[in-house]
């Protein structure tokens, strides 16, 4: 295989591809392989480049305490595919018993498993386990890094760029983890993931408390392989959904974080030729007789449809009783958490099934199933799959299912016939099987006669093809595809290729997300961040200068009868005026707690006089204390700002937790911004209560009846506004992170986007034609400010007029006799 | 309300819409009212328009045996919505106990309430219960057909024609019943659903083993209605990828039976003006305190998040102690399925949640959690409303939820908060609410804290959004909706107007459809119906002429160098062949039972001689007894067809079933097609069985490598090819029906359709450069036929060679010496 980025390739799955077993009397670890479709695949491509395989050993921490872990060789005598692979390119990861447990059992098998399978009244959502989930994920991503920081020792060439392939639902928060890392430390590497289960649809994804979290774990890759089309498409819909990702359906691609993430159907294949050489060479194990038999074999879970499928048997012999003596059904169920209460019940009822069914039927020289409930070797069940009459795969749901391809792989003799559900994802692919629905039991025996007695010249023609496309695409060759679509492999002539990115961002994105809400005779609110929204977030404050074009747009928009502006930010109310340097507009400054409008009127939200004293303290603490190493202490009044941008990220930790600790210390809240700490003093009150503030203020206490509003930050403290007007705005958050959790109905990669959103709106109500404008720029805030005080909300709100400013009072609200009045104070 | 239909309004729905009580002492029935929104809203309309309201009595027909079922009038004091209901307007629909069970708590509760609320674990799949499902239906479907008789019997106007509204999952299959057999009888009526619950993606609907029934009762309608897009879109996706229909997503139509159905998204709204009166006039009934009430109201329903609920609220006193003694939640769970088992273990659960939480919390004066099990009166519940602070809606699935929209209109007072689920339908609309995910334990605590220390401005806003939105679509704004839908009511300006057609089939539509199949450097075989498919059918089959332009476009098709037509049809070989009138390509008649190749050469499937004196016996004695009144019987060798297109509607069911009888009696398979019924000899050779045949000995044994299929076909007998082919070959079933069921990928309306797709075939293979044609038109398709006879199958083909022509052999294979082989005989 021409793999380009040789001696570079990190499998990273929930087990390691042999299991380790202590042996008492060498002392020393054994390995014992593994025989399953992706080792076979993946591990030798792994041997022969080098590569590094990262798994769960198998062994707790607790038992690690005592003994040792030593990843032993391969015996010399090995010939399983994993024999290629030496010690060295095997790391462990250990996990505590208790986290494990909480992980594997609790969010793996009791959340993840059952909700992807559609099964959601099964699925178990628990904080605890989560939270296990997230840890060990981190775990696993720390050991990708720890390889990749070894790696990136040797110097690299932009070929040979290291690959870490992610597997299963187990590690599905690793990929976002390892990208952050790996950025933050300048290691480079792609990221893959493959989805071994379905992908479900966004109805049933939505039900998982923390779905926003599961996509961008998933959106940390550069690519993510689903087994078909439809989990594909699932997937991209949530992210559109959930996480408002621009999306592209026919390319695949999802773009976040400002990455262009592809999506990519590739159906898990099987081993084709060791399949068919272990069925020429399997001994006869089934007694020659003219029974035909029909074969099952499954894990015994929950979603195989076992009991389905032995009641559709049953249904067979009930309405044709010719078949008595004539078939047999041979249904192997492999043991599976055994541990798990529900397990061990389906098995009790499958037990009982059995039984009964065989009771019914039985004759002395006939049982109706034959039912083993073990392990088989490969070879007798490829001596199984060979000499069946009919497979009868009808899983409830399956991610894939490799039994329907072993088993035509298998079918060297006379040709039998596949049964297959639609639910599985090899029904998708696998045509000339019959299908059938395995909660359709008349129907499913209808099915199984019309198997058994099918003219040679179909079940011959139907085989064939199903061989045939089973050889092409056969494990080999979605290894491959992952490959080519990691980019590590060649793309050959013939290969389908999809685009790999989107067309950039347009100003006509915005038409889908605005055009139905802004317009329609309202007025708009346009309530905007500055820093990181309005401008580019830069080294130092003074620094982040609004971007001219921005500035422009932004006046035009001010000037237009229809619009209102106000811009939302964590500096000093002065400070923000002076960066944006528009008059006519509304400026709210620390984060809201001074409010300036556009007649000059200012509110300000009462502060505890105890509070000043505070200030003066902490900043000076603060200033002794840490700035050094390039950290400095913003003064905004009410609000005090340690900046630590400039300082080197080994002192970062200590700086922050000392900051926040000396702001606490002092009675503030500290809040963490983009490297920033934030000392607030401790009122109800941020850029949520602010913006509905304003709003009252600028509209009126209906102010929702007369505005439409669009709010567009990019801090954890917009955040707050954008959970205030949650349902009632729509809410921008300018983030390139793929980890940010917000609540916003949508992301924007950057300022840019912003400012393509301001022209969306300019155009758009440009077009309209000129309307009276009922909000003229010049009637004071005053009326509305007055409202409020005369309301039954408790407020009573500061105005400062300033100098030569009368105010215009209607209503039957006055202002206090000095035109300054005295505290607005929220008494909620 | 302007009306247009007025006096022809039929409701259809599971209950009357009160209900029936027998009074033992005046020995008559009472009407007890129902205070349900749809009843409050439809009623009225129903009164003034002197409509009809069909619907289940609540009596079982046992009941009615002894006691004769009178509708009384309303009682003079009556002042509910339904008083003016006459006893006239009132059909009650009498249904065994047994099926009513069956259908009731069997399929509509047992299997469609949990699998339409996404629950699938939960639903039971049973044959029994889905057959007295469709009983029931067609109970009401009959009903409703006596009803729309009894109007026809006056004369209408187009302007006044009878509106059939049926209502909700009880009622999914009366729809096609009714459009069908109102079509047979000429009766005039416009059909309108209206789903009450969700309806799922079709991921989950596909579970549902005969999702295709469902889904072609509910097309029966004109328009179906959902809540919200979402769930239309759902029921779009399932249209098209079940049925293989024609839609238009962004006008949300479906294309079936060559109808254009509309569906539409048509929010429930509530009473709003009635539960503002009903708060205001409601007296106080919770003892004053300053305590805040936290409310949730529902029926005892696995959906509704009964548990959740209760432990988030646990999880709120747990992390936010000061609540304690300071809010109740008053919970109201109103009995629901009480004898089903199901039920019984929900209330236990919740009855023992309920005690442990009270327990762990309760003070000397405060008990957290007050919980109602029963009903309260409306007044009760409208106090509730008005004075709670918070409402917790919090269903993990549901249709609509009203209690949310009551909630609101009860707010009169001080503005409260509502708390709603995103998995309510009401989460889409009403934004301003604050959403929580019930699932999310914590999450949900921490939304209860927000709500209950909002400040008042974020409240009142929030509220007095949800408040106008629910004012001004309230129920009576959905019935104006519906009625506007359904044409019966006057589009005003302003009103939002879908289109209600789709642009007609054009060749483009097939380019999705096969454009990724056909070409692809494979040969192109079409295997073509001809009577229905490429001729329109005709009262006497001798009139049925192949258009001119079909045959022309098949002509060309035949020479093209790598397509291979055969036409397969239900005549004799020699009518089909001149009916066709093409000479290079092959025929198949008597449903494949005889094929005739291009070079003349001729396959005849063996007949017990005993059949051929059969045959001269039935076709005397069809004769003799029932052709009469335009009934005939057309002889084609080997099978007979009895045709009765001609006779009158009344006498058909009689000669339908003594033809089968006849044949029957003298040993033959008895086939029912449209208009007609087939004696055929008891082989196991179909159109199905040709197909393979035919393909098998133009191509090989490997065809299916070397070539892509089409198969045509409109009739019950194409079906066997449809079923024999599916999966390796594109199908189409050439159908106007809405009600036929079909295995074909797809569905053409008419015959014109399917000369489109020969058109796009056309269009679509002369693009391509020319290749060599490696299937010339001169090579016999004796090579073929012969790898048969040597091959394993156990066939022997009799090839009649035409005077003068000499077949070639090759691969060894030869031809008996007299030239004409003896007869294939099928073994399987």
């Amino acid at each position: 295989m021409n793999f380009t980025a040789s001696g570079s390739l990190i499998v990273v799955s929930n087990r390691l591809p042999f299991v380790l077993k202590y042996n008492e009397e060498s002392g020393s670890f054994e390995r014992k392989s593994s025989a399953g479709g992706l080792v076979t695949a993946v591990a030798p491509v792994v041997a022969q480049c080098g590569g590094i395989w990262i798994g769960w050993s198998g062994l707790y921490m607790e038992e690690l305490a005592t003994t040792k872990l030593e990843i032993p060789e391969s015996d010399p005598a090995d010939k399983t595919p994993t024999a290629g692979i030496k010690s060295k390119q095997i790391v462990a990861v250990n996990v505590d018993k208790e986290i494990f447990q909480q992980y594997y059992n609790g969010c793996c098998n009791g959340t993840f498993w059952p909700l992807f399978h559609s099964m959601s009244d099964r699925a178990i959502f628990s904080t605890e386990s989560w939270e296990a989930y997230v840890q060990v994920n981190q775990e696993f991503a720390e050991s990708t890094l720890n390889a990749l920081r070894k790696l990136n020792e040797t110097p690299e060439t932009d070929a040979n760029i290291p690959l870490v392939w992610i597997h299963d639902y187990h590690l599905m928060m690793a990929a976002s983890t390892i990208r952050q890392k790996a950025e933050e430390e300048n290691l480079r590497c792609k990221i893959g993931f493959f989805l071994h289960i379905p992908f479900p649809s966004w109805d049933i994804f939505r039900l998982f408390p923390r779905d926003d979290e599961v996509l961008q774990g998933m959106l940390g890759c550069d690519m993510i392989g689903f087994h078909i089309v439809d989990y594909c498409l699932n997937f991209i819909d949530c992210c559109q959904r959930r996480l408002g990702c621009r999306v592209d359906r026919s390319a695949l691609l999802v773009e976040h974080g400002g990455r262009c993430v592809r999506v990519r159907p590739l159906p898990i294949g099987i081993p084709f030729d060791r399949f068919v050489q272990l069925a020429k060479d399997a001994p006869q194990v089934l007694s020659c007789s003219n029974q035909k038999l029909i074969l099952g074999v499954d894990r015994l879970d929950y979603t195989k449809g076992l009991v389905h499928r032995l009641r559709a048997f049953e249904r067979l012999l009930e309405k044709h009783p010719d078949y008595k003596e004539k078939v047999t059904l041979l249904q192997i169920a492999v043991p599976s958490r055994t541990d798990v209460k529900e397990y061990q019940e389906l098995k009790e009822d499958l037990d009982q099934l059995v039984g009964r069914i065989n009771g019914r039927f039985t004759t002395p020289n006939w049982s109706p199933i034959r039912y083993i409930y073990g392990c088989v070797s490969q070879d007798e069940l490829a001596a199984f799959y060979r000499d069946s009459a009919v497979a009868l795969v009808t899983p409830l749901r399956d991610g894939m299912n490799l039994v329907a391809k072993e088993f035509v792989a298998c079918q060297i003799k006379e040709p039998g016939v596949l049964i297959l559900s639609p639910f599985a994802g090899a029904g998708e692919m696998m045509h000339e099987a019959l299908s059938v629905n395995p909660y359709e039991l008349d129907d499913a025996a209808e099915v199984l006669h019309r198997a058994l007695s099918m003219p040679k010249d179909e079940r011959e023609v139907r085989m064939s093809h199903l061989r045939k496309r089973e050889r092409t695409y056969d494990v080999d060759y979605w290894m491959k595809s992952f490959l080519k679509e990691m980019g590590s492999l060649t793309v050959e002539d013939g290969d389908e290729v999809l685009p790999t990115t989107m067309t950039p961002l347009t100003m006509d994105d915005f038409e889908g997300i605005l055009s139905k809400y802004v317009g329609n005779e309202m007025k708009l609110a346009l309530l905007l961040d500055y820093d990181g929204t309005l401008a580019p977030i830069c080294p130092h404050p003074s620094l982040a200068v609004i971007p001219p074009e921005t500035k422009r747009v932004l006046e035009r928009l001010a000037n237009m009868s229809d619009v209102y502006v106000a811009v939302v930010s964590g500096r000093s109310v002065q400070d923000v005026k002076n960066m944006v340097g528009i008059n006519n507009i509304t400026y709210a400054g620390n984060h809201g707690l001074e409010i300036l409008h556009p007649d000059g009127t200012k509110f300000v939200h009462p502060m505890p006089l105890s509070f000043e004293e505070k200030v003066r303290t902490l900043l000076k603490e603060l200033q002794e204390e840490l700035c050094h190493d390039g950290a400095w202490v913003e003064n905004k009044g009410a609000v005090l700002t340690f900046h630590y941008r400039d300082t080197p990220q080994s002192i970062r930790p200590q700086l922050i937790s000392r900051a926040t600790e000396l702001m606490r210390k002092n009675g503030f809240v500290a809040d963490r911004g983009i490297c920033i700490v934030e000392a607030k003093p401790p009122v109800h009150w941020n850029k949520g209560r602010a913006s509905i503030y304003i709003l009252r203020t600028a509209f009126g206490v209906d102010w929702h009846e007369r505005v439409r509003i669009i709010y567009a930050g990019d801090d954890v403290t917009d955040e707050d506004a954008i959970k205030a007007l949650k349902g009632m705005a729509v809410t921008f958050r300018v983030t390139p992170s793929h980890t940010v959790r917000t609540l916003a109905d949508r992301r924007l990669p950057s300022t840019d986007s912003v400012l393509m959103m301001l022209k969306w709106v300019e155009r758009h109500l440009s077009k309209r034609k000129p309307r009276h404008n009922s909000l003229s720029r010049n009637t004071p805030p005053g009326k509305q400010i007055l409202t409020l005080m005369g309301g039954d909300e408790g407020y009573q709100a500061e105005i400062i007029a300033p100098p030569g400013m009368t105010s215009t009072c209607t209503n039957g609200a006055h202002l206090n006799g000095n035109g300054f009045a005295s505290h607005l104070h929220d008494t909620d």
